[in-house]
């Protein structure tokens, strides 16, 4: 039987109870609105310690005023049941007023790292993410904390918050789970129309004709980008940014490598998406049959 | 006998010791150079919790480039000892190394209470010390960590970072301990000459006459801060600032009141010494007998 609960202090009770017990803690943390993606990180979460907790908190912090933290989806009953379905041990889902006792005037701020990629377009949403997760960590004081690789950027800023904030925290980054057609899993893709649907297929789809073509040799980058860039926009997707990173720092190298990771954001309609994945490693990418020539 | 760790992992480990045995922790930080004033909070520290582990640690992050960083004084040595005679459990003397395994790009920022007093000359003092008290939280997580009240402006901002960032640290501030004449003990009197040692007593002068004023009826904080002001110069001291603050969010009330806070802060050379007293509450200020009349 699944836990449940809202409050901080029954989360922090629930952690101390583990720990009296010798049970070491995975955390994964989640706006809700659960899908296949979020249950891999809860595989992953119980092959890494004994207990797993689950955080479903939709953060108004790291929206933006124009963004959709009143359309994203919330549907916490069922969250749970999937959750519990999926062997996790407790559910922590406090309101807004258990996060944000009080005005919040100190953040948790990402500095160079939150500037790149989605930081451009989204200001302020990583020091939401960075300051909400520092409160989880420092209330569930977990041993684990395990992520998707989907939001690239995101992870590679945890991390660093991790080592930087000493937060002894061991950070697991699990796999993007897809569609069979290549669609990385995620809860705004219910935002999407039909004709949107296959539009958003293009994402996944820049990336695999990007590692195709740094498979045959290439790389330089903007060449890279730019066999991605016209994939997407071939097919009718808005495309806000590809770009080819080193995975640390989040700087553009001279020249592609294998390491190296391309990441990509684009509005289909007007559901802003995003996706990446490395160049030259193996990846799910590689086991989907692209589409008729001129389909996305 | 005290126990002595420098390495964050070791730290760490004592504290899971700790808990393991049911104990209670509380952490005094400092940056060592002990005098009267550090080993009242560990007095404090011992009646609040089981253990108690002092922190020595010059934090380079919390100096400005022009500030007394090289020459600020150090005798890890003398403090572990007087440490130890004080009752304190352990004493964690890291390494900049270690509390900074990496360039921190990633800071806990004050927002705007720590653009105020002291913030104003010292751009980037207030997110080094929030930075390295969070990092602090994080590894030994204490139950109750202690601060002194000398230093009011960062207690004001400990106390709502882990309000903020929900660590679940009890903060307790714990009186400034002066000298007879009133000088607010501080690791940076060291650096006075004998007849700066005159000049720095009128800044407890320059509460305590601000305080007079109030008891007499006062109300205008101007009138207030002038009197402490007119204190300082003619003794000669470079007044930096002089403010009458409500303790929570350190505005400027419009009426002064028993509760509000009269801080200040200014050079005697080039010695930055601070120094605060509520204006309506019993102060240890009351009990000193000023100089003749003419003298600071």
């Amino acid at each position: 039987m699944i836990v449940r609960f809202e409050r901080v202090d029954a989360a922090a009770e629930w952690r101390d109870a583990r720990r009296e017990a010798g049970d070491t803690v995975a955390l994964v943390p989640t706006m809700g609105a659960l899908h296949e993606g979020h249950l891999s990180l809860v595989d992953t979460a119980r092959l890494s310690a004994d207990r797993v907790v689950v955080s479903l908190f939709v953060n108004p912090a790291q929206f933006g005023p124009s963004e959709d933290f009143d359309s994203y989806p919330r549907d916490p009953d069922r969250d749970g049941a999937l959750a519990e379905a999926r062997g996790a041990d407790a559910l922590f889902a406090p309101t807004a007023a258990d996060m944000y006792p009080e005005e919040q005037t100190i953040w948790v701020e990402p500095g160079p790292l939150g500037d790149r990629l989605c930081g451009r377009s989204r200001p302020g949403h990583f020091r939401g993410v960075l300051t909400v997760v520092a409160k989880l960590f420092a209330i569930l004081r977990p041993e684990v904390a395990v992520f998707g690789r989907k939001d690239f950027q995101q992870s590679v800023l945890i991390r660093r918050m991790t080592a930087q904030l000493g937060f002894g925290v061991r950070i697991s980054t699990a796999p993007t789970v897809r569609e069979p057609d290549g669609l990385a899993l995620s809860s705004r893709n219910s935002y999407l129309s039909a004709g949107g649907r296959d539009t958003a297929r293009s994402l996944s789809g820049a990336l695999r004709e990007a590692r195709a073509a740094f498979a045959a040799g290439e790389r330089r980058q903007d060449a890279l980008e730019a066999v991605a860039r016209r994939h997407m926009e071939r097919a009718g997707a808005d495309v806000e940014y590809v770009e080819v990173v080193e995975p640390e720092g989040l700087t553009r190298p001279s020249r592609a490598e294998d390491r190296h990771v391309m990441a990509l954001a684009a509005r289909v309609g007007t559901t802003r998406l995003i996706d990446n994945e490395t160049l030259g490693r193996p990846s799910p990418l590689d086991e989907i049959r692209p589409g008729p020539p001129g389909s996305p």
